[in-house]
């Protein structure tokens, strides 16, 4: 009972402390511990003194993601509370995307990040809109840089003739990301039928579909 | 001549100090000075001996906004740059939204802000989604209130039997808006139709359709 | 006995987390648990397979609050760490107060956060003064707004012929309110009446006959 | 004509980045400069090259402020905008004070900034209000320290037998000092009678005598 | 068992909240619990009740440190996290620095704060070197003030005729020190011999003695 | 004269608008305008009209920097005030470094950002040094990922058997760079020589040597 209590408060305190927000760091460090065995979903540091180099490096973009999927994308993130406990406290986290042939990341959000973004492999194009509605885009080649402000709405799609393979860094520890086609059509629970209708000028009919297509198991 | 690199280099200087971000401020107070005819888009101050108590009244919300549109919706600002230049360096703004019967703000998020709102008259649905995919909605009647996280999309609906009025109040000076269907179906330029096909598992046709409910004068 | 411990440490330690600040939050939102029978004085969040739509829905407005005291009014707050859990890590707070005829909301200050009020009914009288000296003050009447700067003091009176109701956004979770008489005059403990005589320039009696005004129950 | 307009726009684009806020300074330093003759009263930076040693050397404390004067303290401010202006942006201002035997700094917030306060010479009784109207006061020897959490109302009383100094450190390069005293009563304009003889609990003659006992000149 | 999982848990759960950060504040105060009996190492808050005056008065200065060592010097702090737990979220921190005769604080850095200090006692020479290279430095005379902008890498030496003594302030709860002599050719494990060689461009001979000079017991 | 005036001006505030900080953008983007010609060494903003998407692209990879000096290495960055001017006010940077065989970046710091940094090709080792002494290291494949903390002293070096490529990110505008070994001991002017001597445990001679070796034209 006592462990229960304990799990309990421990997770709501990493919780808490989690939200704190994303200020400068007080230590120099604070690796997540990760493997804390009492179900702790937030991001408890290691002890100094359990604190090892290997702690900072991170090869967990070694492996390239799967893209087999509609969307012909896989993200492998390198996030403090994932897999990448030491950026903790540092204002900073990682993402590497694969894309087959024509992979696209739809329009998405990063709530809490600005980001930029570079081309490792192949050609990709990408943009982003800013709140007057211009829309920001270009296509890179392997090497080339893009920036999405915090906040805005940006896509990226894989324009060449084989594999793309890009590398994202975003100022925060948990930048958040919101893939919009998906949160809206397809939230948990929906969003009223008429609300999309009406955003989006669509029928009803046109709107089942894109539930169908976009919600896995989804009978109209 | 001069006059003309002054003007240039104020606007230029002040658009700089304006992003300097939403930071506590230095100084008690910082009105805007919205009059300054040297063309300035930014948010120069108001010199102390110039700053009186009606700088500090704000009484934009005494109009309703027009309606009459087929979102069937209006929103009047409180901004520091729009039209309460004391909100410069405070982070806070405001809006008011009038709703017609049925008045819709579509999903949108707020990239630099989180949001609290009241209904001030009527009946209004609203959500948000986190990004999670999970959805937050509920029915406000008159004198509830809802909050909206940072940057996490979110509606507004009018569900009463007439008119509503929505009061929002945003912890930044400037939170920005972005209107998601409209930003990616009426960006300009427009964003590349397979990336929108795709994102919303649409039809060239569909989407030629939501273009043209989208945006005026657009012809397929 | 480990029960205790950990009821001690929780406390603590939330104590602790509450602390860490006003800065961006970590996740798209973190609710209070307030209902947690650990005597959790801070703010644990609910893990969030537990968060509901509710928990962002406030209705802590619907009554009034009562307003039958020396001053004439009555304070209704939405805090994170009391009635509106959503709000903690989202840097905003809420406040209804209501005033009976002539009711006054005496000098106090928000140490921590800005403040946009408004009169949702009636006619309140109201302003504050900058650190310069400066007294910026207006009536407003309902609808109106008017913002009072980080830290400075400002006042709220009803000069309407009836009640009066107003509500206040301020831009953090915990602003803290501190009323300038009764801090001065009635805090725990005193403050030295010499400090307090020379500060006002009154004499020991006066101080003594404000101190009986301010301070239930206190005898010379 | 066009100077006028300089002047006058530097002076608006100089007081809007000094309102820009205390966040994390993006260069190394930014020495203000304060002999530029456009009458500039926020805080422009000397160029790099222009910067010294002596920019960072600060002797300000060297004399001794008068003390003759009703509350027998002054204060000189070590403050970026003032003399020392390579604080600005560093977050940090100073303060010294001279008190003579028996000189009170009078209850007064720093709106935007926590202190240190240490005892240079003699012994002064301190202390400060939480927003729970709890005192917390002590008398500091030579050596001693004391602190002021941000923008809660605080004091310090020279309770030894001859002269006391205090130096203060501040968080903030412009953390505002407001006297409660002054500028309850002696605002400019004054704040309605009513408004301080409510929140006080005293007479319209007492709230006279305060005003003639606190403001040069004043009659009732 | 319970005991232990719940110290770790403690221990693990406060290095967590204390990295949270340099931000405002959410409470008036949060007094570090620095006799918490569970071991731990972090910065837990005393309960309000339990906090007193004393806990916001320092004497922690009333000694003075040992200098009798090869640099001359002794520091003592006051830091929230050692021996001034009132200061924990206040964004403060103090050292006093005592030097004996030709005492040395040798270069380092501060990565999380800006720091001003001041010469109680004697005559020092410091200064600071910018990202371009450049030496700030001047000589200071008892009641100087001089500024170390946020992690640039600065010293003081004691040039006066006897002993000296500095009050330093910086503005982080736990700046960091860095010291980088030893931080180079000291660390723990040793960094490469050849990384060390090539950036100093001293040969191997050179740089084993400093590693003896520098490194208590250690053999080439 | 007035053109003079106003360049000075531009200059001054330009340079007081750059050090506001790496707070929250206020506007969506602020592209700097690098091409001014009034002088301008700070970040003035493109006005949002002549803002287009190459602005957002950055190249400044495509070649490889130099690497034939001494140190065997080449840093090209992607800087805002340099040639990414994008990256205005959005928190983050960018630093290429080529590495010939056995190149080395030897010890330094950012005093104002965390890292995270890649290797493109070859193989580097490199680690930092914690406040506590500890030194933390690791080599390096392509692909892998290594974090700086704020402020720590590191470094990196090629150990590969061929030429090496690393990629970092910053996540401030300005991170500032600096050497510890050329700060020190090749400062101007130079930081007196018994600093040095005694911080490092090196005789006059040794000290002079590395002076030679570091400062271009030095000599003893």
């Amino acid at each position: 009972m006592a462990k229960l209590m304990l799990a309990f408060v421990a997770t709501a305190l990493l919780v808490a402390c989690v939200s704190a927000g994303e200020a400068s760091p007080i230590n120099d460090f604070c690796v997540a511990d990760l493997k804390n065995t009492l179900m702790i979903n937030g991001l408890a540091c290691k002890s100094s003194a359990m604190v090892m180099s290997e702690d900072f490096l991170f090869k967990g973009f070694e492996v390239d993601a799967d893209t087999n999927n509609p969307l012909g994308i896989g993200i492998i993130p390198g996030f403090a509370a994932v897999n990448y406990p030491a950026l903790n406290t540092q204002g900073l986290s990682l993402a590497k995307i694969n894309y087959a042939k024509g992979g696209l990341v739809p329009p998405h959000t990063h709530p809490r990040a600005a980001e930029v973004i570079t081309v490792i492999k192949g050609e990709v194009y990408m943009g982003f809109v800013d709140t007057a509605g211009k829309l920001f885009a270009a296509t890179l080649k392997t090497g080339d840089f893009f920036n999405f402000p915090k906040g805005l709405v940006h896509f990226q799609l894989n324009v060449g003739s084989g594999h793309a393979e890009t590398l994202s860094v975003l100022n925060a520890q948990n930048p958040g990301i919101q893939l919009m086609a998906t949160s809206l059509f397809g939230s948990s629970p929906f969003i009223r039928d008429d609300v999309l209708e009406r955003a989006f000028g669509i029928s009803h009919d046109t709107q089942e579909q894109i539930r169908m297509a976009l919600v896995p198991g989804y009978k109209a």
